[in-house]
């Protein structure tokens, strides 16, 4: 199906696609993990979002889109600045449960070693996602090789290959979404702790939401290109909000009083390291960006608090169903009146 | 044996047949499972099947057999519209167990990459499946790299092989068709997820059936051909059903009312996500095509509620055998009067 | 020893005897499983049933000797009817436990892939044993991959082999013979199930046969020629009947009544799917054709109906010795005036 | 140390010596297991026999050393019948724990195959062992694929190397010797039921046997070649008695009533199938021949009833101290007036 | 981020800057372990150490970064003693949990073997680590061959590649870092002894330092240039101090008296061998010259008390919280007046 | 570090010395196992011993240095008895866990075998081991491969190589000395059992011990050549010790006396089979080699009796702590009078 489903036609499921939408603006955010249940629309909301994102500008012809405004350059289209521009969609790219290492990070072309002689690298799944997102479905499942790799690329933004004599290193700095179900296994810790927001989807409850859920998957799949124009304003909409919020979000501070609010937070619900409180920060930051306001505020905090905090609570945080209300009753009764 | 069992000379197992007749005239409906105990025509019935459908048009000398009438076009038959059509039977695939990967995806043809140093992809089983059917037998016994592989096809309708150096992708549209005994291994949830339809098949209970299945089968192994010809004219009838069916399904809308009932029995029984009742809805449309019915009615949506519902149940659907029952139950009291 | 022991010359074991010669006139009834005590003379059976059975029609220099009257023809000999004939003897072919995979489905010829670069194919054990027996000794201690490539090739009876480039495909149709011993190590039940008949075999109690069964395997062993001339006459009377038997298979229909009565066994003893009635219906009439009889009755079907049915019965049907006595007391109470 | 510890001069282990001559006479006994400690001179006495052995005439060249008599002729000396003849000692081979399948059955000279493009095979220890005597020290500890691998070739005679394109088949027939403590891990039932004889050895007991062994032990070590001299009257005799003991073979006769008590026993004490009689008539034949007696008697049964037997009987032997004097208290009943 | 985060910009975690600088000014110290949480700033010490560091001199060209003053030369940089000189930074080398053995240690450069039959040496991770930092973030997760191998180097400052005919030897001295959280594994013992220091890091208690952290951290990662500028003097006043520190410490001694509390501390805490008791004289040592104090005291032997020997008491130190204590204990006890 | 630490600055540890010393003049012992604490000097020991060991004379230009006047000759310097004899210090060579086999015995020279077509054999760490010592660190931790491997090159004296066609075979006699520490990893029997000599090393428990220990420990790394020149005095009279014991040891005898003694004390404590005895005798014979006396007495023989036994006795001897006592209370109840 080459029309993706459009983002603004998803039903409910609001905490996902504000978390899609605050690292679509900071992508420093660093990743976002749905955990639900199957057939809750997870994959859907990263595709239709990658849909309407603005292009982005990448020199003609590089191996990894480089954008051309970048300090730094990969090896293939080296330090050349006047290279010619072109506009090129946000790259999103599937990580499917059992490729091979090869396929991840590139790999020797064999061919032409074999016939001409010569190391050439042919890129691999990282390097299409750079610039873009990552996605994995059923990221819990992941092999363990393939997890330690990601950790490394995911904190270095850079993925170096050296292999069969190959030596190779080209950025790759990507979001990484990651979806799965919880029952089906947990994620290690490392790499929970690499994702900045980890969002919660469920079945919707309400018989008139299933229909309306089921009616446009239905009227999508007879006739994407129909459905896909029915909402294009919507999706518009959408972009421009995006693409407010990035103008934005540069000219934001941050308070003492709100720094000190999301520290008290932390400490209240006991979440290892700085991340938590970092996260938290440029999440609420990202938020008030995308609503266009001058300050963040407490109510930013709030709304992306449990996002932020939740997966990274002692005690085995993915099953432990009450992580979310522990952050709820923490800020209930750090912020509000007695 | 050339000549397979006629599928209109299957004695019972009539929920086994309907669900593959929905499969036939709804590739969309996602796979059918068969469960249950060995010798009871699991494999017959697929080939029968495949038997009977109408040829299909496929577009003369490509590897992938592609449909002429696509908007998508593979590597191999390119964007060459002008391309000299053929009529060929619809392929019915066997995904023998221990099959290797290289089997099952293609490989690099090593004779000509060593002999003559050019990278030739040589087709696999999914090239082969490609708008029919694949069959894998003891499905829960397959091992988990080729369940990866499988649920990523399946779910993309390509199949990308990116190994030495190889960087082939080509679609790879199927029907997956599985049976095993789940009383010898479990299947993983995401492949169970894949399946829209599964269904239970027993060891029929009355003697004379029994005979009667043994008379027949009997009569086809000594002689294939005379018993093939005895049933042509039921496999013709068959045939037709499933065009006129195909014509029909294109015209059928799904009233709110049914599309409610079927939303209120999946809350009712409890299956996880949506797609149960994307299945339910497409499974009703397609029997309602197969009865040349006008409209999709409770009546349609009861008889595939079983098969659409029994593995998305929760408590390891599988092994408990009330499954069935729960769902008989969840209709009984939707939409009988009291 | 190039000179196998005479069949006829062995002592007791009628059960394992007679199913040996079921298999060698109706191979559909899909090979012998022979369970029990080491040193019983389980392999000596069958080597020598193939020294005594009547050399098979070849396609002179077909590596998989094709027959010359079959409709199918393999890559080897093609299509060419013309080929001389020849008379081989009827194959019987070991597959030892550590067998490897290469060895068993055949490989590609190394050195000629090498010197030449051209691919080769050297035909394996599979191959060799088309048209004959393939005989496995601890058939329950092979490694699970060899099972599954056996299920595969003895279901179809044919051998696919796609590897490193090659893409051969060669008949492959044999009886195929298992022996083992149950208390170390259990049969899977996928491949349990592939064996038609299953025999028990047991160490002798009667001392005189087991001083007569000592004193002709001493006898043989330190003259083989000689016993083996000894016997001659005793095994020339097996062949004539194994001849004559093929002859008269093809004229024996079962009656209702019998397949009724076959049917309320299986249902009786309670094996799953239909397979131990079609087999109990062949076997007993091979064993009719055996006996030069004129039609199927209900003493043929009780002669087989423990070795077509112990194998098929629920709750782990190896080590559960009662297995026989339930066949045994079923036929009891359904046949016998109370 | 290139002079062995001299046979005779071995120091008490009467039943350990007697199984080695016995199978040094009848070759078809089936191999000797060496069951004990560690340090009681397992190896030494199978290096020892080997020394003392007359030679063997061998076809001079040939890698396997055929015998010029045997009417059968591997492929390396084939049927030249007039090849010159060599008389060569005895081979006696040790099959090392850590061996290579490759070391062990031979391999592909990969320098010639790389080379010269020819595939030369370069023949193993199996075929080293040919003729003589194969020890594995620890064997309960050797590897199962190579357990596997020397089960095939002890029953069959023959080693047949199918890979890498390599089809190679060459006579192996050896005496089997293995030694190991079974309080370290227990041999395979399957590898157990190919030794023909299993013995035990034990630490001496007595303190002067003990000074004797330990002096001994030091004269040879200090001076192998002196010592050698020493015993080379005492190992000559040994020789004589082997020599007349092979020519004495071939005439005797065991008696039907010497047969019955052979049975009779066996069914006793409870050994599975009809390996552990012929062993036993095999044995108990020999050690009349070494005898120099003209008839095997009762009294030489009851020589080798233990060393047949021990290892066959159910329930454990190898831990079950019992086994030896379950065998002696079946004999007591059996053959002793009450 | 090619400007790392100042060290001096580090707030609180006084033991492990401690232990840091002390392997900077001592590497004899034998490598530092840190022990904590996730996300509080481990990684940012270390790199923010390395960019202070004063260059070191090197061989021009040598891929190993020889030192010019060294007696000994590795076999790239040979014997020349004329080379050039240069001054590059100290090394920081990232050892990522998945990198393969080949990238650790070196490998053949496959294209120049393949392409001009020569065998040239790659250097790996160990060769860049020469002379600097190799640094281990969750040490306690990596492989056990890579611990092994690590070990091996560790203990003799040499990596010794020999494999695939290549037969190379280099210099590979470094201050092993490893960093992790002992709930999700433990260390091996073996690795866990070969750090001189262990140092323990908690996620900061005060708000008021949290958000001190938060800030500055948000303010390097918006702009790190102007960042580190700001933090420029105080960085360059921990360089002199180590600089001081250096010159200093060749010229101190540590008294009777001090090396007998030294002995009297281990022997009370009960730590396995000498290597605690050598590791607090010459920790103490170093932070005597980081002190610039004229001899080592008292006090300098408690200030490394605990990271000289937390990691060598028995029972399982790791998930012992109190060994810190059990030190702190033993202190107080052995130099304070009762 | 070039120079070793020397062994005669060695402080405490008398078992372990006195142990090092009798392999050093007689290598038939056997190996040497030394367990205990890390940190205990194990492997300072061994290094210094070989320091101080007189040259030995070798075949100039030999891969395996053979001794000139050894009767045998190795592949390399063959019968070429007028070869040049250069003076080579003895061998010490360091068997790291993680090595691979290739490294341990020796392997194909992959450049000259792909450039030069030519099968050329690169020695391993068991050719450079030969006439030295063999350490390995950590020998309860070495993989059970290695273990087999190093069990047969023990016992046989020969490297057998035969892998990729290569056919090697060397000399590879050296003296095994294993540490480790029993808590972390028991040593197979098979292996303990090859050690000769087991000795226990702990960490000493006076303070003034532990100081001189650190004092002198530091003063070597301070300055290693002038605190060897310091001991150069001490070492040279334990080589003259060496030097005299090796002349004295051909001359000595064991009385009758001495050896019932030796097997009342192994039998008082259950040792198995007689290789307890055998090392006793050679041990208290070495003993009294190195103390220049004339005859073995019972007093040489107590001061070996606990490492030549302590891991030969029944029941888990490593980690039985009292062994080492069991052999004590027989000593004294065998040769103290009441």
């Amino acid at each position: 199906m080459s029309v993706p489903y459009p983002f603004s036609a998803i039903v409910g499921q609001q905490e996902m696609k504000l978390a899609i939408l605050v690292a679509a603006i900071e992508p420093a955010i660093g990743g976002v993990l749905v955990l639900g249940d199957r057939g809750t629309g997870k994959s859907t909301a990263v595709r239709g979002l990658a849909a309407l994102l603005p292009k982005m500008r990448a020199v003609r012809g590089c191996a990894y889109h480089c954008d051309p405004a970048s300090h730094h350059s990969c090896g293939d289209c080296g330090g050349d600045r006047k290279a010619r521009v072109e506009r090129v969609p946000v790259p999103v790219v599937d990580l499917p449960l059992g490729a091979s290492e090869d396929r991840v990070v590139g790999a020797l072309d064999l061919e032409r070693a074999l016939g001409q002689g010569v190391k050439v690298f042919e890129p691999g799944l990282l390097a299409k996602a750079h610039r873009g997102f990552l996605y994995i479905d059923e990221v819990n499942l992941l092999e363990d090789h393939l997890v330690d790799l990601l950790i490394d690329v995911a904190a270095s933004g850079e993925n170096v290959v050296e292999r069969e004599g190959l030596s190779v290193r080209h950025p790759a700095r990507f979001v990484l979404v990651g979806s799965g179900n919880p029952e089906e296994g947990e994620l290690r810790p490392q790499l929970l702790d690499r994702f900045g927001l980890s969002v919660e989807v469920r079945t919707p409850r309400e018989i008139a939401e299933r229909v309306e859920i089921v009616r446009r998957r239905d009227a999508y799949e007879r006739d994407p290109e129909a459905f896909a124009t029915r909402w294009s304003k919507a999706d518009a909409a959408v972009r421009r909000q995006i693409e407010r919020g990035r103008d934005k979000l540069a000219t934001l501070d941050v308070s003492d009083e709100v720094l000190t609010q999301a520290a008290r937070l932390c400490q209240a619900v006991g979440s290892d390291g700085l991340r938590g409180e970092l996260t938290l920060m440029r999440a609420a930051r990202a938020v008030a960006a995308l609503d266009g306001a001058e300050q963040v505020t407490t109510a930013h905090l709030r709304q992306v608090a449990a996002p932020s905090l939740r997966h990274r609570l002692r005690r085995n945080p993915l099953d432990d169903t009450g992580s979310g209300e522990r952050i709820e009753r923490a800020l209930g009764e750090l912020f509000e009146p007695a």
